[in-house]
């Protein structure tokens, strides 16, 4: 029986449908019987269905921040214009999920790895199939929607115009599957737990905090902590008046709402994403025939996907551009805190738009 | 009765002599009854008694890694020039710790707060009552040893004629509160902790990985794993084919051997290092009363000790200079795998040596 989580429902994350393209099978064997995405859109499709836009989503996020801090008239990503699809990623909490099925094949601990092809793979299905899609103005995703976003690039060239991949990597590096390994090991810890099968998220608090305590220190970063950057985030009206308070009720409250299996699905998809799969393990290769104009957007005090790591592959995908991108907070700078880091992310995709290709 | 843990040995460690300064009273409230400092010498004090260094040692460290790597004939800490007194801070397993005594009002989970300061006054009173070492030529030290560091310029302006705080601050900062804490949380998780009344520190294994896997990204860079800086990494003979065999034997393995009560208490103390204690929480009249000729040293990969907020500490402190240690390894650089790194150290550490003060 599905659990009960409020957090994945239209009333915390905002308005979205669920589509199915049905029986899916996963590269690494396992099989989702009924996939069901949920998406967001934005604007609508033209006749000449070119004016769509792919967002795909990043760890432990949904489709919401795109929608309340990215997506507006007069913006980049500007749904008078063009037709924006945001797809949350498979076991994101929101599209089928181990904690949302009712199918006990796949439900809590059973549910079977998906990778970030398969993904990709299920979303140019849901773009063909429900919207008719077949080309892409562009393809634009953070952290793990960046792992997607240079996949699509790579498996669907005829498809994808345009690819802003921001704060991530086409290859996993050592560092981030430690991270990640880190970050699934005090969740799994938890004995509240119970090796996924919990009868709710909130006897696994203990590890959630624990993962959110570690976000903290990595997500956000040293400056973002010393200039006491966190007195200007508000959420709804809350405010702090200590870093810990800030870290207990922004950070630790975000996580401990969500779904331990959900996380460690998306962990173990992030710690493998590598596009060199399509190529033998060559990543010249398989970034060296992306055909999308790119612009690769690392965040400049990201503590985990540091601009080198984002620039040593930029320089592998043909006619693309480095445009760092500024934010204090580090990679959570994609939570959109800073004004600057919105105009910059603005204008790199206005003008990435407005290229011709 | 203490617990048997052969880290803490001279086997393991090198030699150390113990030496009492009797019952210590703590600046938190607690008392040691009879405090026994762990303390490795190198060369002879001269008869002016004017030839005196001293290292106090970092987190879960001791006088070893000094003694290995850092101290030599040749060397800027060359022994045939200076009386060299590497001492363990209070708690690290070979001074009085959590497990090495058999005091039970202090025994394990009993064992008081410490504070930097309380073991820079235990160091001085130690270095005049059993040495007679009323001025030292240098004080030198790494990460908690930096706090110590600066800590003895500004409570002992008169016995500090130089000082070298190598990559860590004089006040600490919100994100290194948060990550300490994130390593203690790692450790106090493990049921086999049982609020510190272990019965052997193998009880908590889990804790101890879980914790040095925190460690294992954020104690080495990004670059260090990018590159495979680890294959160069050679202990005792012992090689490694991958970087996740390198984070289990060398990072996992190492702090597995260590005592969780003496990491706590040490963790306890680093999140509370703060020489604007001295002076009414302003740290600017703190670090501008520094009469020591001071080198500041930050590492440049350091990840919760960048340079900048080392920087920000050196322009307080009159008449000091930044020289910014090259190490791909980051924090952990301090452990000396580089060549380049030790040279920088040396002809930084002469230069200040040779300096008139």
């Amino acid at each position: 029986m599905p659990l009960d989580n409020p957090f994945y429902t239209p009333e915390a994350q905002g308005p979205y449908e669920l589509h199915s393209i049905g029986r899916f099978e996963l590269e690494d064997g396992g099989v989702i019987p009924d996939l069901e995405l949920a998406v967001a859109t934005f604007g609508a499709l033209n006749e000449a269905k070119d004016n769509a836009i792919l967002i795909p989503t990043w760890f432990s996020g949904t489709h919401q921040t795109w929608a309340d801090v990215y997506i507006g008239e007069g913006r980049a990503l500007d749904p008078s214009r063009y037709f924006i699809v945001v797809v949350n990623q498979i076991g994101n909490g929101l599209s089928t999920s181990p904690h949302t099925t009712d199918d006990p094949s796949i439900a809590m601990s059973q549910f079977p790895h998906a990778r970030i092809g398969d993904d990709v793979r299920a979303q140019e299905q849901l773009l063909r199939e429900v919207f008719g899609i077949e080309r892409l103005a562009l393809v634009v995703g953070g952290s793990m929607g960046a792992q997607q976003t240079y996949e699509w690039a790579d498996r669907f060239p005829d498809t994808v115009l345009r690819a802003a991949p921001i704060a991530g990597t086409a290859q996993v590096t050592p560092h981030d599957v430690l991270f990640t390994t880190t970050l699934m090991e005090a969740i799994t810890s938890d004995p509240g737990f119970n090796d996924g099968e919990y009868a709710s998220h909130t006897e696994v608090a203990d590890g959630l905090r624990r993962h959110a305590d570690i976000w903290a220190i990595m997500g956000l970063s040293t400056e973002f902590w010393k200039t006491e950057f966190w007195r200007g985030v508000t959420v709804e009206g809350a405010s702090w008046d200590t870093f810990e308070e800030f870290q207990e009720r922004f950070v630790a409250g975000l996580f401990q709402l969500m779904d331990p299996n959900a996380l460690l699905h998306m962990g173990w998809k992030w710690a493998r994403g590598d596009v060199a799969r399509l190529t033998d393990g060559d990543l010249a290769a398989a970034l060296g025939r992306i055909t999308a104009k790119t612009f690769v957007m690392p965040i400049d005090e990201d503590m985990f996907f540091p601009v080198r790591d984002c620039l040593a592959e930029q320089q592998l995908v043909p006619g693309s551009e480095l445009r760092v991108l500024p934010s204090i907070a580090g990679h959570f700078g994609l939570f959109g805190f800073e004004q600057t880091y919105l105009d910059a992310v603005d204008a790199n995709l206005s003008e990435l738009l407005a290229t011709d290709v």
